[in-house]
């Protein structure tokens, strides 16, 4: 979908539709991502990309994307991501940009008690603006185990639990690692969960689950209170989606740092 | 997950959280919607559903959320789902509470040259707050037919086309029907789409298409023109998805009527 | 996509290409499906189909089917079904179709202790084809609870579990109720699950789990037993995946009869 | 779940449970795969495995699976496939074992007219089995672009087009490369389909496709006159899903080799 130099769209122009933004959704691309240990992680990125494009600039936006990505996806970090920002509004010359990535990350995690290897998979995603909004989100999926309070405590044994999914969103000042956040996340459950348990493993985290046991609304609770005494945290959201193992649908819970009195 | 008296959850309480949420997702039931033409429409509705739970009502949000909805799931309306947001805020004793239903909508289409009838199925989403936050949200996703101007212009013959996934969400001041809003996004594009076309029926969109190239960005123009002429309607957003047929990814645009100047 | 008469496919026949078929897939319609108990339900079907046509009939599929259906979607059923495709073949003069229809199905379940009804979503699928292969199948996915036997003999207290989702399919001589099949996927698992639990409920089927802790193995095996059992069904194969309360990666079980020996 | 000794499973095991399979699903993996031109690329698989245990070997799965996945994820190849399934029968002790593993591909692409260099994202899985069953099946679905022929034939101007998914799945006798694969079915379609493209190269789809018109049972059957004619691959599948721009449903072909006469 290239530009013709004659588009008919100015017969629309009509009343303030300078603000409105254009782009593609839906690519995916290989990426490398900075890991705390130093490391580039090799995964695949799915890029939403738009921008609010002034009359004499109706170039291809892929074209442009591409170009730019091209430079800057060998190392993407948060500080990459706001390069490639302000190259794609450079390159655009565009009054507003906002890109979103959403990929796989992969953390090797330790069993609790046999510390064997394994790599566990969280979702991530880079969502940032410049030009009318200059805000930078980090988010991340994490599953985690949540035991139910409610069913323990009236039950003569056993207790329902299931995998929930917490989804953490944050502003932050300076910078932050991808890894501090699921850390933060999944401190705040019944218990975290793994790829690879042998069995005084599997013990552990039963135990640990049935010893804290936490409704969805404690583990919003809880990360709530880790992510307001982060002074460099500046703004963030949590949900909790739980599945619950008793129901077909869903206990969820939410959060919003701007709600809070 | 019924409550316990004694959570343990007042242990993380600490600073502010007073205005967290708590309900459910992915909860599905059937529900009958209120057609214009006065019929009323059998179809399922997906729920989702979280209240600002004062700490003296600590009871079981399905239990009462089923108990109201089955008062009023007979005969679904945009009236009908505020009384719903006001008896599940009684019941529940919540500061606020926010409803979510998301319900499949079939339109009895005939189609243009033969007047042959056929039900097209298109996505509806009624979303409303009481308490903090009293705005409702009446969203529709119309598919579409995109064709693109650019290839027309340049090319010896014929021209890319493709389906386009309009979704348009308003606020408005007194009572729409989703009816009205699927036909301002239907006569929006490049043609509008059918479940079922005789041999006539397939020229005339094949014509009307070619006839009316619009990108993205113009079917987005043309939506929020007239949205933004009609009085009834207080704010919009209009995003279009157009699933290209020559590259796998989708072009975008988007338009929020706060930002248009 | 009607049929011109001069179709250039001609061009590609080559060598033995009568036994393709054609259709379509994704068509949404609502349906009534008779209840074990005589009413009438209303849901919503996502039908695909395909035909084996002979050369002198490529008329529109979709024009067809939608006749077809419009004559006994009132009252769909297995047999009704059945009817169906024989109309579909006639009408396609088709040496074969086959037609899948997969819908929401609702139940009426009581909570164990309080008694309390509420309604509990299924999906179900007719399959079936008339030709060269008259098979029909019916399906039904039922989300159950497993608890895990080794997490609770290894534990102090506790045990880890879930929501699982069981697919039963079946072949059979006579007629078959959906509701039959559910009730013996229910009773195979380490608990059932609800829409809606009292206290008193949630104790007693977090016990019931509890007491009956169960490997996804175990619930196929308990399945395939019970199936083995009913002379009407003459194959069928069942799967058993569980989402892992401690993982986030599934457990899996599955049997076909034909492979038992 | 590791296995406990004492499993209580025995207590259904009656008739004829021998044959049924234990395994995983769900489970995503970062790999290597060796790429037709030498290099290797780095991708993401998601893994289902499942095997038929004998009694005395109820180990964990999936710590032989990831052991033996680690050994050789680093070069997956459809050579290194049959290595993976053959070191986890010997592990696992078992009478057979099923793996699928579904992976993004990228192949560098360059547009039609201007040799611009693109990556294009195709979907590619591997699935094979070894004991009972010995099959491999390399399978590919591929995105391209259809044009109606009778809309074509009957309208003034244009035709409608969209885009369309090709899976086509094959076994070999000897060697295949996935790249060769999506070849075959690139120019099967009306047109290929592209990540990016410039103005001189949207002209030369648009014309092809323009010039080429196909119903969906026209591109099944160029894939398997294609397929056919290569000795190497002795069965084959192949199904066309057409997005369809005048409807909301889809057209779709289907073929299996087996049925050809």
């Amino acid at each position: 979908m290239a530009r013709a130099t004659s588009t008919p769209a100015g017969a629309y122009a009509g009343r303030g539709m300078q603000i409105q933004t254009v782009g593609l959704r839906g690519l995916k691309t290989p990426v490398r991502v900075r890991e705390k240990g130093g490391r580039l992680q090799h995964t695949i990125a799915e890029i939403a990309m738009r921008a609010a494009l002034s009359e004499g600039s109706r170039d291809n936006c892929v074209e442009i994307l591409t170009a730019v990505l091209n430079e800057h996806i060998d190392a993407l970090s948060v500080t990459s991501f706001r390069f490639i920002l302000s190259r794609l509004q450079d390159a655009l010359q565009a009054k507003s940009v906002r890109l979103e990535m959403t990929f796989p990350y992969f953390i090797d995690k330790r069993a609790p008690v046999s510390d064997t290897h394994s790599l566990m998979e969280y979702s991530c995603t880079f969502s940032g603006g410049i030009g009318d909004d200059d805000g930078f989100i980090l988010a991340v999926a994490v599953p985690v185990t949540t035991l139910c309070p409610c069913s323990k405590e009236i039950s003569a044994g056993g207790a329902h639990n299931q995998r929930a999914e917490v989804t953490l969103r944050v502003k932050f000042r300076n910078f932050i690692w991808v890894e501090d956040l699921i850390s933060l996340v999944e401190s705040s459950a019944s218990c975290e969960v793994y790829a690879l348990l042998k069995r005084p493993d599997e013990k552990y985290v039963t135990e640990k689950a049935f010893n804290n046991p936490m409704f969805v609304e404690d583990v919003v609770r809880k990360v709530a209170v880790s992510a307001l005494a982060d002074p460099n945290i500046t703004w963030f959201s949590a949900g909790v989606e739980s599945f619950e193992s008793i129901h077909k649908h869903s206990a969820y819970a939410y959060v919003d740092s701007r709600e809070l009195s």
